[in-house]
């Protein structure tokens, strides 16, 4: 058995999701690299589609995620990774979980309060 | 703002989240239309890549997902949903998550039990 990196031209999605409290965090890609040096590495590596190339998450902020689990679903084509996210927030935007905000009848509306400030972090 | 559905062609992932319980059940695809009408009825509809149509889930099984919340990210390019799984399963294979397999050293090991017997629900 392996991982149908296949089906969707070499990247299949992968969730993570906070192994402690079971919040959702983000959803990124991951190609054959990104997985096979995530499982050797035991930190959440993804493959970036904007930038085209591996992505350490938290090379930049710090911000990495240790790896607690790895699963795989049925059809053997997404990721669910369960981390420990260091600095406790896992969005670009400063929020815990990249799923900040609720779709209401009325549009989208921010349901979280930032853990910390992008400006801060980024520096540039 | 909306849902960013052209970055990939039309489609966008899917997480189906278990509301009490945090447990990740399934990533699924969903075009605009399954993403209007699962906003509209409050029940969880993808769209099937394999039978290129839309898949109101539980159509066949009976186990529908009732809608609790829905929720996008930071890109605005993946929807999460928050749902009532009835029937307890979401994986046509039985088990309550589709992630019921953990990617180890020696291989994929099955990690849950099967809620439902497949045979048994679908009939055909």
């Amino acid at each position: 058995m392996d991982i149908d990196f296949e089906k969707s031209g070499g990247l299949v999605p992968a969730v993570a999701q906070d192994a402690a409290t079971g919040q959702v965090l983000m959803l990124a890609w991951m190609n054959r690299d990104a997985y096979e040096e995530t499982l050797q590495t035991g930190r959440a590596v993804y493959y970036s589609r904007s930038r085209g190339k591996l992505w350490r998450k938290g090379e930049e902020s710090g911000h990495v995620q240790e790896v607690r689990g790895v699963y795989v679903d049925c059809d053997a084509d997404t990721i669910l990774l369960k981390v420990h996210q260091v600095g406790g927030a896992a969005c670009h935007e400063g929020y815990a979980s990249c799923f900040f905000r609720e779709v209401k009848p009325d549009g989208f509306k921010v349901i979280a309060e930032k853990v910390f400030d992008p400006k801060a972090v980024y520096k540039k």
